[in-house]
């Protein structure tokens, strides 16, 4: 089978930053037939090279760039794997990036990047088109990402694409993403990985071209996807008019939107932090942040604040929940501002908003008694909120401690766990569970801890696209649902697309895409569902190793046992036990969440493990 | 059975104008159960009472207001169903409109009234509580329809609902509609039927209420409901608060947005008139139509002109495609205020916007040459549209031809056929369908002429609701999308709810709230859409009967012949014909769209009429 002309490069390159070696090795056939590319090929490296018990912060830890068959076509909406064991989590860890890195990536020649050890001193890993090489760069460190990504394209000259850590993954703090060109594999602690590595820096650059199976077939599917995503509400105008945010009004009606670390559903602020109200104030302009993105869904904004302005890519969705209703907070500029803080300093905005709700319930709660406080923690205080997440961000103060996530802080604060919004020790997002059951579910079931873009049903049961569903109900349709979404996302993740391509797209058209690029003889999109299947259980599978199983499956004390107050949801907390018992033996898991053997053999797994 | 206690209060109240007699009968059960109410109800009271051939201006055409079962309840966005024979098409046409006059006719003792015949004077029909009367009413001939509306209630006292039509019903124009609250049953002449009956309004009140069969049950489906249509983005924040033009950015991308004259879906000045733009600068207030309405799509706008304002319930995205994109107008104020003019002189605003881009069409083309034009109509000129509108409105001059509708209009100029955006003499709603194959088909197959609301498959096609479909497709899934659509409306419309419910409910809801309400033992939703079903062979029949056949279900000229020359849908035309012989066999029609005698008897027809 010749890779090179199915969508693929056909090499890996390894990297050991402690001996500085650098090693190229083909493609196993039969992996990227079973898992693609992307998350199934970085899921199936760990796997193979991380041993168990690794301290995520060792050189022994993997961090691992993954590409798929698609990225560096002409595919819309690409986007790049970094995937690693997580230190906020201890679980495999892989997260999404747009920017221009992925098709870089290939273009220099590889279709992954597998990086190990730990450089002597501050240094960053260059890949110029095939040539490989580590510099020292001391002056980089303690650089902000911003001016760090500049710094290394102007030394190194034109056209490199560069992914950068901020000040906080240099302190290896576990809510430290990866920058690249203003996006961020956000979530995990990723950039903690790389500053565990002394690695500031990974730049890529190439002139080599990406060879698909069937090209004028090819070329045929992506016109029909990129047509399918100009006649979608969705991808033609919500996202690109709006952005993320523009569901924030929805979400909120439906008694969804996280509110005071969510003690509620409804944020009364809600109208003043819509994507609406954004957008006819502070937006400046609209971008695609990554390779054939014909969506736009990201939007820069400008911020006044101490005299000046400042220019932030966001604030999204995500960052608008967290910063925003769930600190109480509805000052546009302070959550734009703070946004633009923890890009600069590298934390991630959900985590960093999730932690300061937290801290500011501790506070209403009495917990914070007799310490001393940089700045009273008052829930709906923008000012405090910003002073907070700047001290995350530099590491200083109380932000020392509140940088080591919400988890580790309730740790120091007894009965607090009731109330400390995380699964696995990563902060939830901003669909409150208790209006949305299959979120829940999801929450408690990915293999990162409280992720909703492992498989996002609130599209579905709060927004009523693909047909809608009832939020409330918890049956075996919700968790189908549930692990339908998981699948597909888990085929775009290897694909590599940008999830959002699924609010246009059905499966089908990735289908018709990935078959003309590659020539693998899938039958028909489910079985493409399956290879993601496949890919889930996999991930599955690490994190048993590592000691994983039901009772990790959770979600806080609040979600499970406080009923909602208002809204449409009233009243619900989370069924989680009995979809986690559906949800195991749809997958072929046992009722510790412990994949059977059968189900590893039936799957397609046991002979490439 | 004891239909009162089962959501009816089973009296059908008959007027004979002529002879001013009054009747009352009871409902047959079998038909209750068989058609429900609303539509079905007064299809086959159509198809009983109308002998062939009438014309639909003489006495003895027949006017039917029919409600269903969950009129006058504490169900959702309750409606009107008005039908009568059509005087602009010559087929059955039954139209539903807001206000609240539909649940009063119940409080009035009534589920329909059924009026022949024709007053000697201009009069009013009284219905309050029982008691029955036609008034004299010179003095209100020659109003317009709020002042109508208004004068009636100041000498009937307060507490009534009333229906009228305006000046351009009274002179029986086939685009005139029945007007109530600022809502009207726009389509199809329903006021020319009433003007031909000398019938200027009528009047009902009443103290009665409606029972349903199992109260306790019907509260929690009715607040089940109402919940899901709380959490569903198009009914708790797209319609709540841009209304219908919500969609207008969404078809113009699409390439579906109709303009000059369905030359083309992209309209240049289409952020001009979006419904973001015109809540941003005309809206003044939102509010409930109807009974129950918990979603409030409906808007007033204020707009400046000559010196003065106006508030207008509107404009809505229809009216807004044919006073607007397909006028070439993208000044929202001439917009608003020639749907203020249409509503007061009582004239269908998407059959206006159509008839006038025809007439610019004309001009542009050369056909008006030599002619005495009050205003040149040109694509674009604002102050065009508003004069011929108004000209349209009071029958004067060019409007007294132009009020005739497309169809007729088009056989003054020979040649222009191919441009005249009509079915069955029907003006064209605002989905080019040369860009949603499935809008062609359900324009084609709607049982009276080309309407949007028979089987909306637009939200499917170019908005992505439910799951999405391709829009350019023309297979038997997309056939079977639109027979799906057309059942579940006529469930609706025999419920009778407005279709916007279906934004957000399925039909499982609609069951739900209607088994509740009626204690019919429909097995499951699927048995109360193959009412739909029924109810849709039953109208065909009643065209069956006047003559029509596949011949007349076609489309124009340019949408058969004509690619689309931009957008997505680029090149394209509809592929009617593959479409309607699936259609037929779906249906159980024969090839000639008639339906087959085995399928008139197994669907459940052949024992009630």
């Amino acid at each position: 089978m010749d890779l090179e002309k199915r969508g693929y490069m056909n090499r890996i390159l390894t990297v050991d930053l402690t001996q500085e070696k650098f090693n190229t090795q083909s493609l196993d056939e039969r992996v990227v037939y079973r898992l693609l590319g992307g998350k199934g090929l970085a899921t199936w490296i760990l796997y193979q090279m991380v041993k168990p018990d690794v301290n995520p912060l060792d050189p022994e830890n993997v961090l691992a760039l993954a590409t798929g068959p698609l990225n560096g076509t002409i595919a819309p909406c690409q986007k790049l794997c970094i995937a690693s064991k997580s230190p906020a989590t201890g679980t495999i860890n892989d997260s999404y990036m747009g920017g221009w890195i992925g098709g870089e990536l290939k273009f220099s020649g590889y279709d992954a990047v597998v990086i190990t050890g730990r450089a002597e001193h501050p240094s960053m890993l260059v890949v110029d088109d095939g040539n490989v090489s580590v510099k020292r760069c001391e002056r980089l460190w303690g650089m902000n990402t911003s001016a760090a990504e500049r710094k290394v394209i102007e030394e190194l000259g034109e056209g490199f694409k560069v992914a950068v850590i901020g000040p906080a993954g240099e302190r290896m703090s576990p809510i430290a993403p990866v920058f690249s060109n203003l996006r961020s594999a956000g979530r995990g602690g990723l950039g903690a990985v790389m500053g565990s590595k002394n690695l500031k820096a990974i730049a890529v650059r190439g002139f080599r071209g990406v060879k698909v199976h069937d090209e004028s077939m090819f070329e045929r599917m992506v016109w029909i996807a990129l047509r399918t995503l100009r006649m979608n509400e969705v991808t033609v105008r919500s996202l690109p008019i709006y952005g993320t945010d523009n569901i924030l009004l929805t979400i909120n009606e439906t008694g969804a939107l996280p509110t005071r670390n969510f003690q509620t559903g409804r944020f009364e602020g809600a109208e003043m932090i819509s994507g609406e109200s954004y957008r006819s104030e502070l937006w400046l302009k609209d971008f695609s942040c990554c390779l054939g993105c014909n969506i736009r869904c990201s939007k820069i904004m400008k911020a006044k604040r101490g005299g000046g302005e400042v220019y932030v890519d966001g604030p999204d969705y995500e960052t608008i929940f967290s910063l925003g209703s769930n600190c109480g907070v509805s000052d546009k500029e302070a959550i734009a501002y703070a946004n633009y803080l923890c890009d600069e300093y590298g934390i991630d905005t959900i985590s960093v908003g999730v932690i300061i709700a937290f801290y500011m319930e501790l506070y209403e709660k009495g917990y914070l008694k007799g310490e001393d406080l940089p700045v009273k923690p008052i829930f709906g205080d923008g000012e405090a909120m910003v002073k907070l997440a700047e001290l995350i961000g530099k590491g200083e103060g109380v932000g020392k401690t509140l940088q080591m996530g919400v988890k580790r802080l309730a740790e120091k604060y007894p009965g607090s766990e009731k109330f400390a919004m995380h699964v696995k020790g990563l902060e939830m997002p901003g669909y409150e569970p208790r209006a949305a059951q299959g979120m829940g579910l999801c929450y408690a079931v990915s293999e990162r801890g409280a992720c909703h873009l492992r498989a996002y049903t609130a599209g579905v049961e709060l927004c009523g696209y693909g047909g809608g569903a009832d939020p409330l109900s918890h049956d075996r349709a919700k968790v189908q649902l549930a692990i339908d979404r998981q699948d597909e996302k888990a085929v775009v993740d290897s694909s590599v697309l940008c999830f959002f391509t699924l609010f246009g797209l059905k499966l089908k058209e990735v289908y018709q895409m990935v078959v003309s690029a590659t020539g693998f003889e899938y039958k028909d999109p489910d079985e493409l569902k399956k290879l993601g299947a496949r890919i889930i259980t996999l991930s599955r599978l690490f994190n048993v190793r590592e000691g994983f199983s039901r009772k990790d499956d959770t979600l806080p004390y609040r979600c499970l046992e406080e009923p909602l107050p208002e809204g449409p949801a009233r009243g619900q907390v989370v069924h989680l036990d009995e979809m986690l018992d559906e949800y195991y033996e749809l997958r072929g898991w046992d009722h510790e969440g412990i994949p059977e053997k059968e189900t590893v053999s039936k799957i397609g797994l046991k002979d490439i493990i």
